[in-house]
This record gives structure tokens, sequence and C-alpha cells, in this order.
């Protein structure tokens, strides 16, 4: 008797589990339906900054699949414009909300695919309902950012929130040629960072006229006509235009917790390697879903469209029938703000810490290729290491063109829990016009081993 | 009492060693005297091109470290223009030729460094010495070739060799307006890439106007007045107004070999780990010597920079008293023709294969950004993979912009020994504008694991 996948959720994990499944099992052996209350599935949220400010111009190019190709290449039904409202594990069904025309229906599954992602966070500041203040998390949002500039031209733009959507908002609505400040809470942007490593970011925005206020928290908005005008600080009244907030999203897990889904200690529904949650033939995936960290070895959640079509990946090959497990994440993340690119792995200073290492780190400076070679930029690395093994356990860089994607390497070294002594001698590629002889990495990588040296030898 | 170091050769290697050397001994504990036959120290001969071809404009920056900053800053002694001709393992000392005036003097050593690195194929074809054909290999090379161009002002530049050096000096030449053409023996340039990848390099060259004519060896060459007019080949005579050999470059051991000092079955100087050759207190490194190739698993020569300074360094902090190994190479380099990147790691095919692996190979395509994103380029991946274990014994890239840099990921998984089922799930850093949200790297090993899934099945 054929069997039913119910996948809650039409985006990165949902949709990669479906196809997965479906490469595994015919659909007359294996039904699936997937129900998305929203008007997209498949997309890149993550391009939504570059739809706003202009350098991706058509809306169309951030869906990578959509529904009418999941009917016809992988027979994958996706109800659009369907919401979740309930799951009932006894009955093994969900409650579906028609957003349209207010129809409800329950749909029965054997199997389940919780795949719900996140929320923006909207902090209970009085006045943030009125019009002009945008979460942005779904392409539905892009899409709103995007006709509200088209509509009413606004000049002045103040995003709250200093992390990664933030500034990346920012730099869309500074190339749209607004005026923009960016109001953060802490004392740097970017808290994922390192504070001196932040420092280089705040420079690279100034440098693009981007305003940066730090250590100001957002007391109120005021509006006229029903619409923002200024954003309130607890040092200033900011002139608003329109509001992007950027502080950061949580893990959209009321439905699951309603159902007696079990969440876990970092507020996301627990899963294990193979993506099953604690009820049997439920599984979940992507930002809905904890990760386990593979430095720090706690659970974590991480919003990130890399790990929610990982994550989709396995969940959708044990559906099938196949065996797959997630290994965890590293905490690798990177973005570009202006002309500075960022990325980080692993445990920064604060973090490494927190899990209880003693460490020591290294900040150093080099260049993105031969130091005589045109084009060559700035890039500066940081590597937090275990005191005692000299064990990297997470690196920074902050720098320009062609710096953020070496990033990759040091992720790749502290999935093998290389020590920099090891990474040093690695055998990384060189030629002029990518990167000096001894690459920047390799540079990072011999000063740190020089400090853990020096570290032993105090504590010997 | 205070010892002697004496250095073979001023590049890489040597100054190297000596700089490290000097860190852990003072100028009263041990004497460092470097002899260099050319007149330049530390250069980066992998700059001579971008020099060539006006990319570069002061000759003086390819320069790392001259003489007067080694003899102020380290205290190491480097005679210029000082050719060492015979090592005398006896009486432990060098016979050396000032090259100016032709006197000869014997130079007592304790330690010897022998870093005599590459010298520059020349076969023996009839006219080979004529003028205007220029070996590349040392700055000397580099300044003469560059003096010819501004002298005679060729117009048709023949290049004789498809190898990195060969393509380089191709597309300076190029850079510089001239017609240029490829001779090169084989089928395909690059022998260091399996002949689909290399095929996308002659594509590149075309594009830019530089002719490819594989399959052709050379059989000798006219001149005229004294200087080369034509390289003749088996198929064709073709003028040519400057030759440049890039025909490869073989370890530098003639020294070494009359000295009775070990040479290696892969044709370099016998090191160990720790860079000691067969004869006490007597180090190599560089070109010169052999390397440990961690995949294959036996000697090799690799002329390359940064093996070059890392095993200096390993050298000199041996040599100092201190204590550093060097693990061995995974054959990764790269190059840039043109707007081609390439660039390689671990094994090709038919080297996987002489080192005695079943393997199965995919070739990916990829972009470098994500697929919506302005300035996406196209990158191919191959990965050769070992059938039974899944082991990742080598990857090859060739692409555009921001393409070859990503070998390191591959260098890094084949340096740990990542099964492509591992290097898939590994967390790389992902943004719209430096990567697809899969990245290039990934979706290779994500489909050389499929691969490598049902060679097994047709295994069973």
């Amino acid at each position: 008797m054929s069997e039913r996948l119910v996948v809650i959720g039409g985006d990165a994990a949902g949709m990669s589990a479906a196809s997965q499944a479906r490469r595994r099992r015919d659909p007359d052996d294996l039904e699936i339906v997937a129900f998305e209350r929203g008007n997209y599935t498949s997309y890149s949220a993550c391009g939504i900054p570059y739809f706003v400010g202009g350098a991706v111009k058509e809306f169309d190019a951030l869906i990578a699949r959509t529904p009418e190709v999941f009917r016809r290449d992988y027979s994958i039904e996706t109800r659009m414009r369907h919401e979740v409202t309930e799951i009932d594990l006894e009955r093994r069904a969900v409650k579906v909300l028609a957003v349209d025309d207010g129809t409800e229906s329950w749909e029965p599954f054997d199997d389940l695919m919780v795949a719900t992602g996140a929320v923006p966070i909207r902090p209970p500041i009085p006045g943030i309902d009125v019009e002009g203040i945008h979460g942005v998390q779904t392409l539905d949002d892009g899409r709103t950012i995007f006709e509200d500039l088209e509509k009413n031209r606004p000049k002045c733009g103040v995003v709250i929130g200093a992390g990664y959507i933030g500034l990346e908002m920012a730099e869309a609505l500074r190339a749209r040629g607004m005026e923009v400040s960016v109001v953060e809470k802490a004392a740097q942007p970017m808290s994922t960072l390192d504070p001196e490593m932040a420092a280089l970011v705040v420079d690279g925005m100034t440098k693009m006229g981007i305003r940066f206020l730090p250590e100001e928290g957002v007391t109120g908005f005021e509006a006229r006509s029903g619409r923002v005008s200024a954003v309130v600080t607890e040092a200033q009244t900011l002139r608003a235009d329109i509001v992007i907030l950027g502080l950061g999203v949580s893990p959209n897990i009321e439905l699951a917790r309603g159902a007696g889904i079990p969440i876990g200690s970092a507020g996301g529904i627990e899963v294990d390697r193979r993506m099953r949650t604690g009820v049997d033939r439920v599984w979940s995936a992507g930002d809905c879903a904890e990760k386990f960290h593979i430095v720090s070895q706690v659970a974590v959640t991480i919003p990130l469209g890399t790990h929610a079509n990982k994550e989709g990946r396995v969940a959708g090959i044990n559906i099938g029938g196949g065996y797959a497990t997630f290994p965890g994440v590293a905490g690798t993340a990177m973005s570009k703000v202006c002309e500075t690119e960022l990325a980080r792995t692993g445990l920064i200073e604060s973090e490494a810490l927190e899990a209880g290492f003693e460490i020591v780190s290294t900040v150093t400076e080099s260049t993105t290729r031969a130091g005589y070679f045109p084009g060559t930029k700035e890039i500066r690395t940081k590597l937090v290491v275990d005191r005692r093994s000299g064990r990297l356990l997470g690196g920074q860089i902050v720098g320009e063109e062609g710096a953020a994607k070496r990033i990759d390497v040091l992720a790749t070294a502290v999935w093998n829990e290389m020590t920099v002594d090891e990474i040093l001698n690695l055998d990384l590629s060189y030629a002029p016009p990518f990167s000096p002889v001894w690459d920047p990495v390799l540079i990072a990588a011999r000063k740190a081993w020089q400090a853990v040296e020096e570290a032993t030898a105090q504590a010997d």
C-alpha cells in the first residue's frame, strides 16, 4: 500500500528532503505533499539583499525550483499559501489552513518532515508594527521591501541590528543611494566575530558612507500617517523613511512544540544524526532544527541555507529508505559588506572560552595576492588555538577581494582537528595572481604555532 | 668555539634555512655564509611572467630580501656572483669561484646547506644555443628576456613546451601584443592535468589568440645573423623572433652527486623529514631535493617555491638546534592562463593508476558564485577517488575568476585522507557573491560519492 510523506515548509530543507525521498521511492510507493504558507518554494533568502540593492535584476532568479518543477520532474505536490496550523501525532495528521479562502482540512501522513524554518525576531518595542518596518526572512519579505522602496522612494533608511542580514541590507539600501544608519545595541557589529576583527568591518562600512551607531538600544518608533518616520534610540531620534529589522531569527518551533515534538536545550527541534526527531517517523531539518557543533560539541541553532540543504538531503535519503548521517556544523559563515569580506569558522574567542578551552590567539596581516601583484588586497586572519595541543579551534578572516573564501581551508582544518603546526605545512596552491608564496592561511598558522610554543614554554 | 654554516644557493630554500638557523643561533655561535652564483637573493621566479608581460612594473618588486637586508637584519653574509664548484666532504669545505674575477678559494663549513635549485631543460636540438632562445628559471633569466624584448621588439614569439611556465610566458608575450604560438610534443598542454581538463585550458588560450600546436616535436631552429628566426617542428617552420623554452626543469644535483651526496630514485637529493641528506650535517631543500608525496607515497621532485620555503624553514630550524619535520607534498599546483584558472592537487588519473589505485572519477560543472549573481563564472571540478574506500586521491579545477583557489579545500581534504562522503558534508562558507549554496567542491564530492556507491553496487 502506498505511504504518504507530508512536508511542512517548502524551502531548502523541506524540498531537499522531498526530492531525495522521491529519488529512492516511486510515486506509487510514496506520495509526497508539501505545504508552504508563502508564495515561493526553494528560494535563496540570502539573495534578498542583492535583489533589493539592484545587483540581481530578476526576482525570479532567486527561485531555484518552482512548484511546477516539483510537480513535473519529481511528482511532488506543493500546496502554496497553505499553512499547517496543528500537528496531531496520535492521528498522524496535520491541520492545514488554506490562506486564501480560510478553509481548513486534516491531511494524514506516514512520515512527517518538519521544516518550518525560522522567524525574524521582532522585539515588543512600541510602534514596531507600523508600516515601513520590515523583517527579512522569506522571499515574500524581500518582495515586500523591494515594492516599498520602489513605491515610496525613502531617502533615509535605518537598519536595526548589525548581523549578517542587517549589514547586507544596509549595503543594499546604500547601493540605492539612500542615507543609511545601522543601530546596534552591542559595542560592535557582527557578534559572530571577535571585537578587533569586527572593527575592520566598521571601517569598511564607514568608508562606504554607512553610519554605524553602536551601543544604542532602540526604545521606540515615531510614525506619520501610519508609516514609520523615525527610530528612537537611547541616545537620539533618527529620521527613518524605512526600517529594516536585522535582529536575527529564532527557530520556528511553535507548531512542533504544540504537538509534543521534543525541543532541545538550544531552542530548536532535537534531531539525531539521521535527522529523526524524538517522535517515530517525524523528521526535521533546517533552521528549526538543532545542529551538533563539532568543536564545542553542544547543540546549536544556526540559520543557514547550507545546513538546511545538507540536512534536508540526509533526512530525505533516510525517509527514502537509504542511510545517511549529518555529522554536524563547524560554525562557518561569511558575508560581504561593501568592499569588506568577512568570514569565520569554528569558535571565536568568547565561544572557545565558554566551551572550556584555554586558548592562544593570534592576528596576522598579509595580502590576497603576491605583495607585488596588481590588485593585491589586505587580509587579516585570526586564529583561536587550544593552548595545550595546538589544535585549531576557530578562524576569522576580514579583508578585501579574495580574502573571505580562504576560510574554507580553515573550516576543513577545524573539521579534521588539525593543529596549527600541521596546517602550516599544508600543500596549498600558489601563483602570484592568487596568493603570496606563503598563503595567508599558512602565515597565520605559522604565527599561531609560535604563540603556542611560547605559551607552552612559559607554562613549563 | 663558533661554527660555520655554508649555504649554496641564495633563493627561497637556502635563505629560509639561513634565516631560521639565525633565529636560533647568535652570530658569535654560528657564522652563516651563503654563496649565490646569480645576482639576486630570495626572489619570486614565479613572478617573472608578470614582469615580462607588464602586470608587474618594477623588477625589484620580485626581490623579497636583498643581500643588504640579510647582512643588516640577520647577520648573514651573502656573496653574490660566487659559484660553488666543488664540495669536499672529507675536508668539509666548498670550492668557490668568484664569477667576476675568476679567483677560487676553499671555504670551510660545519653545516652545509645544499640549495642549488633546478636548471631549465635544454634538449640538444641543433641551433638551440643561438641568440634569442631563453630558458626561464632564475631572476637573471627574467631580466635577460625582458631586456631582449625591450631592445629587439620581436613580433612573433614561440614557446616550446606547454607546462606552467610555458603557458604563463605565452600569456606574457601575448600581453605585449605579440603573435604567440605554443609548440608541444604531447597531445595536450599541462601534462599535470587530465586530458579533458587540459582541453579547457586550450579553449582559454585560443580565445585570447594564442595558437596551440600539439603533437609537434621541435627538430631545429633557423637563425639569421646569429639570432633565432624560426622554429622548425616535425610539421612546419614557424617564424620566431624570440623563443622561450618552457620544457620544465630538472633538479640541479651535479655538485651534490660529484661530492658523493646520495641521489634518490626520483633524481633529486635524498632527504629525510628533517631535510638531512645521507651525509652528516649536510642538508638540502628546495628544487634540488626530493619530496615525499603523501598520496602516492613515493619520492618525487616538484620545483615549487612553496615547498622550497617550507623545506628551507624546516632545515633551518634543525640546523639551529630545534626540531621540525617536513611531512611531504600533496602535488598541489595552480596557474592562470589568460582568463582561465587551473589548479590540481593529489593525483590525476594516470598518476593514481600508476600508484596502484583502482579509481572512480567524476567531472562536475558549477558556478563560482550563486548562479543568479552578477559576475558568476563557470567552474569545472574533477575528482579522482579510490573506488573502494571513497577516499579522495586528487582534484583538478579549471574555470574562470574565483575558480582555482578552491583547490585548497581539496588539498586539505587530500591531506587528511577524507572520503568524498565526508567532504560533501564539510561546513564550507556560503554567500551569494562567493558561491552557490552548495559550493562547487561539495557538489563535486556529492557526485563522486554517488559514483563510488554505484561502482560498489556493481562490484558486489
